[in-house]
């Protein structure tokens, strides 16, 4: 046991995973300690409600603004408190656009990389994201991660061998399947599963049940075997499936969220996994609900896991801040120079 | 060129199509000419709005209310009027449960097959719908259509071969690929590509570009490419994959739309396409953009077809309208007297 010292909790970061639909922030002190933490639904959906997209600079006061709601009370404590956040706050739609890093990109991410938006009482560092860069010779799509480059790098932190050769899932709205070796981001993958489940069971024809949904893993567990089922019919016409076994009475309608839950979970799984061949082991990291279930259906396809929890994204901004000189090593603050930055590419996302 | 005689602009027959998302109704005269038509936006969704799903005599209510509301200028000009309706409207969550014909199923739908409701100015009569039963033993999902029978009834008269072997694809909502052989519906699958669509378009974060679609066909013939890639991610990555390619500049935000609509129906043809393996000519029938989409997907797949028009439902309500005696084969309106009816299956889907 090792005795609360006052020395251990002074704070040296704020740090921020402020994404689409959720912003998380902590208070951490030396060693990435985490201090407080709180937690606010939302997100940048909320943030657009009201404001002119067009408009950078009232997008930017609405997010100031809630930044100082949420962390006011940490910085008025010790004024000066620098704040490092990941996430899509970092979007072109976000507070202020920090750019990606191509892949194959290392996770040494420091000053340079980030981000500066100046406040009145400090400062707050953006996290860049990571691209796959589109290929317009074939016109192939790449792919876009923000916040979740901060949670492997949290994540590698507590794997027995951070430098070998790893598959990482993060399961979420939009799950990322990244692949890394030497602390280094290979590549990556990013399907829309949680989204899909989501419009599916709240805006969707099979939402009409008139049920309250009850949780049942069995039902869970036969949306997985439907997901993988070698009579490959395809996610539109799976989904649709389980509208047959309620009418048939063979699904109850309370377990039709969960059902439809194995089922989108299974139809990512049988597509991604096979694009990393040969992996014995894959490393979960973020809600413990979604990553049982992930969990459960890699199994089926004889995969073990291990769980890495969601603070991952605390430990990898604790990491960010130290490498970029936010902190000193020893934890106490220091506010660096502002250096030279990889210019921010232009997000066409939005208008 | 037919002189237009009197006597054929008799009335006979009042058909509906009753869908969950769309009522379209015609006004049929002799050899089922269409005489009139009307087309009501909203369907089921829009009556159960405001109506106790559990009090089975409000619902009842609420459909006799829209039906006279839109037919009611037909009846009165002459009443008696027989009315034959199908789709959805003959669920348990419609007007009145119609029951379901198991698959394999003969298309000649007659008196008994039908569900009477009475009116105080006549009776509508409901077409059933067909099933293929899921099977408990090996938990695999049967599937349900409902309306897509009277249309592909009406479509096998436009054919050159009714009775022969066919493969129509119905595209929409929850698009149907039917297997039909000397006018039997063999097996059918069901694919809700098009709710996904509308799902991820219109309430998705894919959605949020800011931008108002226009149609773009070289977008969607991309979709399509990249819905067949032959780089198999599964339709929630590649779905995603838009975003990057809008994040690129390599997609314009307001084509998004229409390369959705491309990843959706090709994802839907690699899985079901290969279930009719050998056919080499597809009948689709449906709306004429849809059908469009639908033949552009399968002329990749070096598959033909033929496109039957969305009135072949009114075709279909016609002849099972004459198969069943409401109207004689002379075009004369008769009642039949109730026929010994299979007993309606119970529809457990609304609670």
């Amino acid at each position: 046991m090792t005795p609360d010292r006052p020395g251990l909790s002074t704070p040296r970061l704020i740090g921020l995973d402020w994404g689409t639909t959720a912003m998380r922030c902590w208070l951490l002190g030396d060693n990435g300690r985490i201090l407080d933490a709180r937690r606010l639904a939302g997100g940048l959906l909320d943030m657009a409600t009201g404001i002119d997209a067009a408009d950078p600079a009232a997008r930017a006061r609405a997010y100031e603004a809630t930044f100082l709601d949420v962390c006011g009370p940490w910085l008025r404590a010790v004024p000066g408190l620098p704040a490092l956040a990941c996430g899509m706050v970092g979007s072109a739609q976000g507070w202020r656009e920090a750019g990606y890093l191509d892949v194959p990109a290392r996770l040494d991410i420091t000053g340079p990389d980030l981000t500066r938006v100046p406040l009145a009482g400090g400062t707050v560092h953006l996290v860049p994201g990571l691209r796959v860069p589109s290929d317009p010779c074939h016109d192939i799509a790449g792919d876009v991660l923000r916040g979740e480059e901060t949670q492997v790098i949290g994540a590698l932190e507590s794997l027995d061998r951070p430098d070998a050769e790893h598959v990482l899932v993060l399961p979420g709205t939009h799950t990322k399947w990244i692949r890394i070796a030497d602390r280094k981001v290979l590549s990556f993958t990013t399907a829309m599963t949680g989204e899909l489940y989501a419009l599916v069971t709240q805006h969707g024809l099979l939402s009409h049940t008139g049920m309250t949904p009850r949780r049942d893993d069995a039902a869970f567990a036969r949306g997985l075997t439907a997901g993988f089922s070698a009579r490959d019919i395809g996610l539109a016409a799976t989904l649709f499936g389980a509208r047959a076994l309620v009418l048939d009475g063979l699904l109850e309608p309370a377990a039709l969220a969960d059902y439809l839950s194995g089922v989108v979970i299974a139809d990512e799984a049988r597509h991604l996994l096979p694009r990393h061949a040969g992996t014995q082991r894959i490393t979960l990291c973020g809600n413990g609900d979604l990553c049982r279930r992930y969990a459960a259906a890699l199994r089926m396809r004889g995969v073990g896991t291990e769980v890495v929890g969601e603070d991952a994204a605390a430990a990898g901004l604790w990491s960010v801040a130290v490498a970029a000189g936010l902190v000193g090593v020893d934890g106490n603050t220091c506010w660096p120079d502002s250096g030279k930055r990889t210019p921010a590419r232009r997000d066409s996302w939005s208008a």
